[in-house]
């Protein structure tokens, strides 16, 4: 932590920096703005960047707080959100031509009760174009580039949210994880993604790519910072129904436990077949530190992830194809050609089949929490690879595309059929210098024990704040 | 009433008698097996008769009465239901070649609670292959007769419990309503018949026909009786997540309200369209004779309902293809002509069709709601026709099903698709002495409202009290 540059701090120490006065609004929001001006040039990790706006929302946060009027737990503290979380008179591109100049009317209610909280807005983030694509090219507004080497993917398709959180241009982001959005960047960029449980923040207000696996949640710095945000974003929301309204634990609470006694499973096959051997140390290196750090590790025998991948990809289909259906037919032209190609494949597909993907949900979610009933969470990879270029990913709708993207996505997708939380976590780089992230999966709506094992690995690891020479 | 043979009593109206031990359990059981050996060579109303275990039964009620032990509400009360609620040991055919053999390994927890109120199983009632079917012919079991005259049809897919509670050979029965199914046999044969709203009564260990259309309910010999009923089953159940949880109100007590100041709408088109001249002139007596009772009679515009039949059968006809998936491809030749064409058909639906007609739904109520928001229910035809012939609408595979079935099912799918509630009342008869049935369709979960006019109606006429003569 540098003293001098508050855009360096985290999103609690800012926070705190801000609230006792030690930095005020006006410096964290220039701080920031200032190491935009520099980087997006670099990274194009923002679609929207609003300096004067940013900066008169912290004058005034910084007069409110003066007479004493301390909105929350995030007062003064800019950030800036994956582009697909609407806030009442912005644009909201979702990363599309599509919707290049589409003005919400409405404010999501994750991102509104951070606004609750006191937040200061720096501008919007760049994505996948409709959040259908895990590398982080988008055809209309360029691919976002890796803050640890430029020619490298963030990963999608919170590309912009990992990026940016990686180089220190917002203390967090909101991303969203569909079949592996959140996790992919937060591995590839070094950053901390916490995807959520199905039901446990609401979806009101954010752009829907598939109704059934969309989840809400932070990329930051820490998972400390995850939990703080996860904290102020969770919980029943008369908007969405299919909001869960259980009680929201007190997460922040669970950030302090240790990892004594806590028993984390590794896999037996597939999450640890065909890996890169860089991604197979780190996981080899993880377990074995956090074995040092007092965790019980257990074999685990999962049930076939193949198919539950195979299954996840079919109902993101089918869901983000019927959301498209009309622009599909009155503007085709108007997507990228990836975008569309995966569009359409889906068109074809039958109803039963998708309700057969359906039906198999339940029955799936049991037969791995049997499978996985000994342990508190299970720790696998997110890819079987650290960022690949910016070149070499670059698809497009060739023939190779979903082959390329069904690589990259394997072991996210599968937890997303499921339902079930992962917190996925800095640990390790590889020798070229690019980040690799591992997953830590869990019980559903138990995101505590997650962020109690992440912040646990956090205070006995360096991984999380090193942060990428961007001279 | 005839106080002479019990079969002839109401439900309620036996209940008391066996509580009060002015008949017992085996006159009664007697008395309805006696009617079913005479009537079910002419009806085929039954698939299953157990005479022995029936009495034997009933025996063991009135040895437990005599002994103070009255197991509840319906202590000693013979009834069949419809051959599709699951009863642990017995045969439940859902009236197909397929499940022919089929030994249930559960209870339905809709028959559980009538059981548990100490009814007595007289065996067991036709319907439709696997209830999908609106006119009661039965490929494998033969066409069920409508006791008002043996050559026309009962109406389906409850074509048993129709034809079986008309004719006094069970007190009530249940039903199943997915597209009109138990308010078409009521309408048909002339008895009471309740559609519930979507997730009042539990839909576990009951044949599901489609997922978010299928509901259970009675049907009897008036309002009261399925009041009684529905009080004994409707309400949470952990064996079926999407039973509501809200507390279950006084279904009988609801039953003692009048008419006076209940506003009842008369749809301005499409109910009133194309009706035979006996329908319309019943539907204008019953308003009549409903406003000389008190309730006041207001138009109501409704939103299309063209839409909403077509809606309704599009998502019931790729749910039952899901569920049928794989024995059409193993024992296609074990389906009846019709449904295995009307199974076959959905598999060429796309899944993005089927997510259309599902999303459409919440809009289609609200819509709905707001059109009727003046008013406590809607009355409406259950069809545009008395009871067509056998032979008539014996249609198979033929060009003409889907039309004839569409013809028949279009005043009743608008209301599955809505989720809402609707009670079949007998309230004419043709000059060739046929009944005819009219709905009134409620708000959802206020099947208190349509049992209270139900009831109130009942008092005023006699329709629902008339017995078919079978000599």
């Amino acid at each position: 932590m540098s003293a001098s540059d508050p855009a360096l701090l985290s999103l609690s120490e800012i926070a705190t920096a801000i609230a006792q006065k030690k930095f005020s609004s006006r410096e964290a929001t220039f701080a920031c703005l200032n190491r935009i001006a520099a980087l997006q040039p670099k990274l194009n990790a923002f679609i929207a960047i609003e300096p004067e706006d940013a900066l008169a929302a912290a004058d005034a946060a910084d007069v409110a707080l003066a007479h004493g009027d301390n909105k929350g737990a995030l007062h003064g503290v800019p950030l800036a959100h994956k582009d697909m979380y609407y806030d009442q008179g912005f644009v909201v591109t979702c990363g599309s031509k599509i919707r290049r100049d589409f003005v919400a009317t409405t404010t999501s209610t994750a991102l509104q009760r951070l606004k609750n909280a006191g937040t200061v807005r720096l501008g919007s983030l760049q994505m996948s174009e409709f959040a259908y694509g895990p590398t982080g090219h988008n055809a209309h507004f360029g691919a976002v580039h890796n803050p640890w080497d430029l020619d490298h993917i963030t990963g999608g398709s919170s590309s912009g949210s990992g990026s940016a959180v990686a180089a220190r241009l917002t203390y967090a982001a909101l991303g969203s994880d569909t079949g592996g959005s959140i996790r992919m960047p937060a591995h590839f960029c070094g950053v901390t993604g916490l995807k959520t449980t199905v039901g446990l923040v609401s979806r009101a207000g954010a752009m829907p790519l598939s109704q059934s696996l969309d989840t809400v949640g932070p990329l930051a710095r820490s998972a400390e910072d995850c939990a703080l945000l996860l904290g102020l974003m969770a919980g029943a929301d008369p908007a969405d129904p299919t909001c869960s309204t259980r009680a929201v634990p007190d997460y922040l609470a669970a950030t302090k436990g240790s990892l004594q006694g806590v028993r984390i499973g590794i896999p037996s096959a597939f999450y640890v077949d065909d890996l890169d051997p860089e991604v197979a140390r780190v996981l080899d290196d993880t377990r074995s530190a956090l074995q040092r750090e007092g965790a019980d590790i257990v074999k685990v025998e999962l049930p076939d992830q193949r198919q539950l991948s195979a299954a996840c990809q079919l109902v993101l289909a089918v869901e983000a194809a019927g959301f498209h259906t009309s622009w599909m037919i009155e503007r085709p032209q108007d997507y990228g050609p990836q975008v569309l190609m995966r569009l359409q494949n889906a068109l074809a597909i039958p109803a039963v089949t998708y309700l057969e993907a359906m039906r198999w949900r339940g029955p799936a979610l049991a037969a791995h929490l049997a499978a996985s009933a000994g342990v508190d969470a299970v720790l696998a990879p997110v890819a079987p690879v650290a960022a690949p270029t910016i070149a070499e990913s670059d698809v497009g709708n060739s023939l190779d595309a979903e082959a390329v993207i069904q690589r990259l996505t394997r072991f996210t997708r599968p937890i997303n059929y499921l339902g079930l939380p992962a917190l996925a976590l800095p640990c390790g780089f590889t020798p070229a210098g690019l980040p690799v992230g591992l997953q830590v999966i869990g019980k559903p709506f138990d995101e505590a024990m997650l962020l109690r094992i992440g912040a646990a690995w956090q205070r006995a690891t360096d991984f999380h704040s090193k942060t990428p020479e961007l001279a």
